[in-house]
């Protein structure tokens, strides 16, 4: 399909293209505009309808809205902006130049200008900074026939009809009502009597974590943001929390992984930002390792006088990096998902400890018979690998399991607890345990 | 607030609980059953109005339905059932032991019975499994006054009224109609004229992961399944869709940390499942890691000769396993949300290749002066330490780049090309490099 179309561009197939444009999923389109040389674009961005438009714009690329906004003319600018919803606008101003944001600004109306201000005000990744300002309010006083007749008036403009709010002359939030309820009630009914006033919001400083626990949690599809008198001032819908929520696991697995998070789709990030948010915590972790090398510096004399022993450390070093970030990954996974809070620490801590006894015993098992099997060692070195196998396991289970928690309990985002930390620490203790072992077991 | 309805359970107030129940959010109800001693359950469970028992038993934890479901009477399921929309039942039954779903059966519907039956049968994970049948669906010759009428005689049995589908006598699907576009429509236009018949379906057998992604594309609130003749015989919500973005991420967190995926939360756990659900992949891994022991064997003459280059040998695994574990994470993650195809392979690998050279060149150059000023080493293997390290890192971020790829080419899920995997690859590679420019470099 995709294909189709770009032939259609490149022929300047111009009214053929236009029909199937018309027909066609904004998503979908603009994923094309991605796809087709830059000169061609904008001639493509002016075949749609103007609604048609706006909604392929907030689809696209920051590098395609810049393009197209730098080359239109300041009218197409300002009907743009009349089309799109407020949540959209900020997300595209916050990524351009201040050059394009002041002639943007410019030909928004005042009043767009004015949400335009307070909101690029609120701080990133707070509700404040995701929600948008196109929600349907009633009153309580309204009936349900006059409700539909503000829903038909005013809807056509609304990010969701689906959920209604109801305020009061303050803009204080009162109770929610939804269309399923509307169309159920009788036209004279009040809204204040089918109301639900149990309403579930957030506030504009909430982190958007939270908001998106809240949608999965309750299955909504909006949340109210009130302000700190309880007025309100946003709605965040689902779609907008999808994103969130796949946002939020990927910076999670960024953090795990040790690289500074990006919200930029990989293939999009120069070759220095990679380079940039890789670079600090290799250099950390490399460091850190260095007291590995210290404890090995120790214990020379052991390492000298039995060189076999130098042959287990990768596979212990491993195994224990291994346990400890399963670990750790399943609990900070859980305390994302709030599944896990810090008071579990002792159920974590005993459950850990179990596990580790049950799988550090097999792989110590199977690890003493392979040594004696494949006469890779003595029994005795086999007892003191397999004993620090046994040793490490349940180190690193148990701090890959408590580290997280305790960093929840600080205030520092447990991801960073993930495997690379997780591994260099227990990296120093199984040598530590290993040569202390071998020192006494061997008798060196 | 929780604490005090617990109050409310202990004391035996009642009448006072269920005034406050009946104005609750149905998931805050289910939270509160887990934390009751199991008694008290069924009591309670009983005060609530039939809609709402149902609505929070389908919130409950498969032990609590168990319990309830084993202890109330035959009428009392029956009703159950009746007020569960049928991917919730289906849901259920699944979980329950062969006693309790031949008495839940027993007490269904006809029909009902029918459809959970033909339920059970699709695959876990596709489509098929999570959709529900609760939709409303219209005919093309009706009028917006006539969609209404349906829509309020039995929408109130629906997971989602906001998105009608549209489908001629065969159940055919020809298209859909939002209620927004309905109540902005006139009463005597015809279905047939305002409904998009540009549909986004699924079908199926198409796994969850596709559906998810499809949610997060469009920004959809439903997806209509249909069967292998395009016939409507589902839809899922999107509510649902955040419950299987969640899970697919928990299972690619799980993976990526060489566990066993589970459903299951960490504390709902027992110990032997969750050594059960690690064991495996320690065990592969420690035996793999056993190829890294070999090489160190091989080159025990160089070892022995000079023990000051086995203290390097931690730090040097360890920034391998870390430089290759970011490359893999950022591939497995962009794999998962389609940011990234096989196609782009070669993208991949020059990209790896060049923030590897970067980074790799940071590291090394710190790590020789690291070497020289701390009296860790003389120039020459300070050079060769680095050297090694820049090899490394260069080999761990095309390794960490391409293997995910790879097993996503070959139908494999990439996320278990993580870490684990990578780092022991990366390992045996690090000390074969090592080990050889020590051998030539050093003349031993």
């Amino acid at each position: 399909m995709q294909d189709r179309l770009i032939d259609l561009v490149n022929t300047n197939a111009l009214k053929e293209l236009r029909a199937i444009l018309i027909d066609m999923n904004e998503v979908d389109i603009a994923q094309l505009f991605e796809n087709i040389d830059r000169e061609q674009i904008v001639k493509i961005f002016r075949l749609m309808p103007k609604e048609q438009a706006a909604e392929v714009f907030a689809y696209l690329t920051t590098e395609t809205q810049q393009l197209i906004v730098e080359t239109i003319s300041d009218k197409e600018i300002a009907i743009i902006l009349d089309e799109l919803f407020l949540d959209d606008t900020v997300d595209f101003i916050d990524e351009m130049p201040a050059s394009v944001v002041k002639r943007v600004l410019k030909n928004a109306n005042p009043e767009t200008r004015k949400y335009i201000n307070t909101f690029l005000q609120y701080a990133d990744d707070t509700a404040g900074s995701v929600m948008t300002i196109e929600f349907v309010d009633l009153r309580k006083k309204m009936t349900v026939a006059e409700a539909f007749d503000h829903i038909r008036k005013t809807g056509v403009d609304k990010e969701t009809i689906y959920t209604c709010y109801v305020t009061d002359k303050n803009r204080y939030l009162e109770g929610i009502v939804s269309v399923r309820k509307l169309l159920l009630s009788n036209d004279d009914e009040l809204i204040g009597d089918i109301m639900k006033s149990n309403v579930i919001f957030a506030n504009t400083s909430d982190d958007q974590e939270t908001i998106g626990n809240m949608f999965s949690k309750y299955g909504l599809i909006s949340i109210p943001v009130v302000d700190s008198e309880k007025r309100l001032v946003g709605i965040i819908t689902i779609d907008d929390a999808l994103g969130i929520i796949e946002q939020e696991a990927t910076e999670d697995f960024e953090k795990m992984a040790a690289i500074t998070p990006s919200e930029k789709p990989y293939l999009k990030t120069s070759i220095f930002e990679l380079a940039k948010h890789r670079i600090l915590w290799l250099l950390i972790l490399m460091i850190s390792a260095t007291f590995t090398g210290g404890i090995m510096k120790g214990y020379e004399d052991v390492l000298s006088s039995m060189i076999i022993l130098s042959i287990f450390i990768p596979m212990l070093m491993d195994t224990g990096g291994n346990a400890g970030s399963q670990s750790a990954t399943l609990i900070i996974r859980g305390l994302a998902l709030n599944e896990i809070q810090t008071k579990d620490w002792g159920k974590v801590i005993s459950k850990e400890f179990l596990v580790a006894l049950i799988s550090g015993s097999v792989l110590a098992i199977v690890n003493y018979f392979r040594i004696i099997l494949f006469g890779m060692g003595t029994p005795a070195v086999a007892l003191v690998v397999s004993l620090s196998m046994l040793i490490t396991v349940i180190m690193a289970k148990v701090v890959g399991g408590i580290l997280p928690i305790v960093a929840n309990k600080v205030h520092v985002d447990p991801a960073i607890m993930a495997s690379p930390l997780i591994t260099t620490i227990v990296d120093a203790l199984a040598l530590f345990v290993y040569f202390s072992l071998a020192r006494v077991l061997l008798g060196i």
